[in-house]
């Protein structure tokens, strides 16, 4: 992978005994950071044979470069035993979830209260009343995380069991960013049809459903069966998470390079969950004209082929300026490029013929569909999906607040309105002094994130007759 | 409630603020201990008014009981104010489960090695071995407590939303007592084609489903089919929690009444998923003889009413003596009775034609079959539901052993043989030297329970080839 850097994403702690002492210490340093990986701590200590035990915690790029920094750590001299640990594989022994109880429960007393004969009442006080659940129970605070496994992450159609280390790790986002309980929900469920058949069998331990890495087209028709038949809200997370995210991106870009939105033309490259959303979303906005690509070519209301409904249906309100062809010539003009398609699928040539002062984000992830070192001089502002560049344009700045948001006030559902106020909040929190070409997106760990988004969300979905906790 | 002693879970916190000062505490204690209030702690704080406020934390009976306590206080003289707070109510709010990280993820470090880009390795390595899921997620300690609340506690079928403070009582008690990450499923499913839809969509993400507070005869269905479709144990704790747990308490009230338990004929009051389980599990232990006997009657292979699939299976296996009539005709000269049905529906009248040192268990919660105090001569042995009364026989000795046991396996079904392990590990905790009348089975608190059971299952459930973790 061109110019890919040391992620702690493939962290490997490295147990290396060597015959000498301090002067392997020094071969070792040298190798793994001649090799492009990051030492990022090491000590050593003697051992009673003469040898020395080294331990490193060397952060590299992929899984190719961890298997080659430790061959070639095994082929130094002096090496007698080299042990290599994988730590996000050691992290993830056992899940990265608890259930934990919010009372202690150790006496008689306890039982009778938190379970039999006291929760009977509480019981009771429900069936009589059904909206209680609101107050005395999890529910006003839960949320289920529900993919099938179907497209996660880049690798794609890997199944629920798969999917779950993925839908945990939300999960500990949401709790540590938001204080939501969300649980991970992976449910073998092909079918729109069996995907809204779980949602309304689960629906009442909830108080919203975030659904997850579920594959385009499926998505489109699950949730929005999902929104009418649930009276909780539904959140496709790689839609609407995506779409928020790059509208609050684009906002601030647009402040950067000094242009009004509505004179944006926009290049979306991807027609798949995030791509339809986004440009949804741009389109309420009131960006100026958005033009959709995806594998095929671009959108527009003569094509037949590779469409589906919701391609047909965005393709007659896209693509004002009737372009035809592939992605350059989406391109060409283009102000704004958003792409959330595949790695490295964009000519850096396509970007010159852009206007001046170009807006690319390209949030492919971990490989994006451009270089940012690649970009042309007429390139004014870039953002990727990773952390290792500026700019990183990650579902997580949303969808923790999002959904505080939308339980706070015990919300049905979610519409435009609360989309694009959240995006408003979110580029909102980017303040006048703050804003350059580096910074359009504040990072996922600025506390003002959640609390300036889940503000936002109460604000718009407005005050319910749910009693919030 | 006759007989109804003062419990935790009709607690109040009573805030009283008087004209006068001490006397007036002890009119207070004394109006709440004479009306059958149990006072379990009491302050008193003088205020700068003359006045004096009392917090006085008392147990009542019931909740009618409750009020009545709060009426006397009300007209007591010199009461100027006068709040009660129902405790039981206080600790429900919000819910009693928290999710929890086991992780923390605060840097961007975290980030990379607890989702993206770290996950999608772990992701990827579940996609390529399947059976990575028991060691790389939270699948290996996760339970589903699964109820459509269609037959919750005594209160009947009051849905899945009231259903939901008890199966999240259940989850605290898996966690506290047995370190089971258990997540409550209500679920709006009524029959048992769609209780067994939802349990395979959502079985990827669990080790074993916890049936719960499903009606009979819809819950035998749903148990069987979950049982032959999925590769997770399925343990319908109505059915085979009670089994387990009547047949150790029998295994020591035989002890105690000095009967071998293949000579003793015992009378199941009930025919419900409970009544039905117990009696085949006591089969399957070999006791002489059971008549069940429901609303209609005593079961037998002619009768017609009120009959179902579960009950003519049951029917051609029991009541060898070929009894008719109702429940007094099964008792006359039964040595054992065990109530799972409802609220003082057996006569002490009918206990006295049992047999010499009779063995009664009134289950029936929270008002037994018969009261404690109620039984004739003859009995030597009683036991209840109720906490307040000595062996109580309760699911909860049971189900968190039984689900860490078959976890730590990585069991994929639960089949008689790991039944009657648990029940007779479950008995074995009381030894020789404590064994008596009053004490059949230990406590739920008593350490020795839940690894006395776990260890049972594990050896009867054998190991698997998944990885426990």
């Amino acid at each position: 992978v061109a110019h890919a850097r040391p992620s702690a994403g493939y962290a490997l702690v490295m147990t290396v005994t060597t015959k000498q002492g301090g002067e392997a210490l020094g071969a070792l340093v040298a190798t793994l950071t001649g090799a492009g990986g990051d030492v990022a701590g090491m000590f050593s200590e003697p051992g009673d044979d003469g040898t020395t035990t080294h331990v490193a915690h060397v952060k590299a790029v992929s899984a190719q470069h961890q298997d080659r920094l430790v061959e070639m750590v095994r082929a130094l001299p002096g090496v007698v035993e080299l042990d290599a640990v994988d730590q996000v594989f050691e992290l993830h022994q056992g899940g990265k979830l608890a259930i934990e109880p919010r009372h202690p429960l150790v006496t008689d007393d306890d039982l009778a209260q938190l379970y039999t004969p006291g929760v009977g009442r509480v019981s009771q006080a429900i069936a009589d009343a059904p909206e209680r659940v609101w107050e005395l129970t999890g529910r006003s605070n839960a949320v289920a995380v529900l993919s099938n496994g179907s497209a996660v992450l880049g690798l794609g159609d890997v199944g629920p069991a798969a999917a779950l280390p993925v839908m945990e790790g939300k999960a500990i986002l949401f709790k540590q960013l938001a204080d939501v309980d969300a649980y991970p929900v992976c449910v073998d469920a092909r079918s729109a049809d069996e995907l809204v058949a779980v949602a309304r069998a689960i629906a009442p331990t909830f108080g919203g459903i975030n659904l997850e890495d579920v594959a385009a087209p499926t998505c489109f028709e699950a949730e929005r069966r999902m929104r009418d038949e649930l009276d909780i809200p539904v959140f496709h997370d790689d839609q609407h998470g995506t779409a928020v995210v790059v509208l609050a991106a684009l906002l601030n870009a647009a402040r950067v390079v000094e242009r009004p939105v509505g004179d944006l033309r926009v290049a979306v490259v991807g027609a798949g969950a995030a791509g339809i959303a986004t440009t949804e979303l741009l389109l309420a906005e009131g960006v100026g004209d958005v033009v959709l690509v995806d594998r095929v070519g671009v959108l527009h209301p003569d094509r037949a082929d590779g469409m589906n409904d919701a391609k047909r249906e965005i393709a007659a309100r896209t693509n004002r300026s009737g372009c035809r062809g592939g992605p350059a010539e989406a391109l060409r003009g283009a102000d704004v490029l958003v792409g959330v398609s595949g790695p490295a699928c964009v000519e850096p040539a396509w970007l010159a013929a852009m206007g001046e002062r170009a807006v690319v984000f390209a949030l492919a992830n971990p490989v994006p569909e451009v270089q940012p070192e690649a970009v042309p001089g007429n390139v004014a502002v870039v953002a990727t999906g990773r952390s290792d560049y500026p700019n990183q344009i990650n579902n997580v700045l949303v969808f923790p607040g999002f959904f505080r948001g939308l339980l706070d006030v015990g919300a049905r559902r979610v519409d435009d309105a609360v989309k694009l106020a959240a995006a408003r909040a979110l580029a909102g929190v980017v303040g006048a002094a703050e804003l350059g070409p580096s910074r359009i997106i504040p990072s996922p760990f600025d506390p003002r994130v959640v609390h300036a988004v889940a503000a936002a969300v109460r604000d718009a979905a407005g005050p319910s007759d749910r009693s919030p906790r």
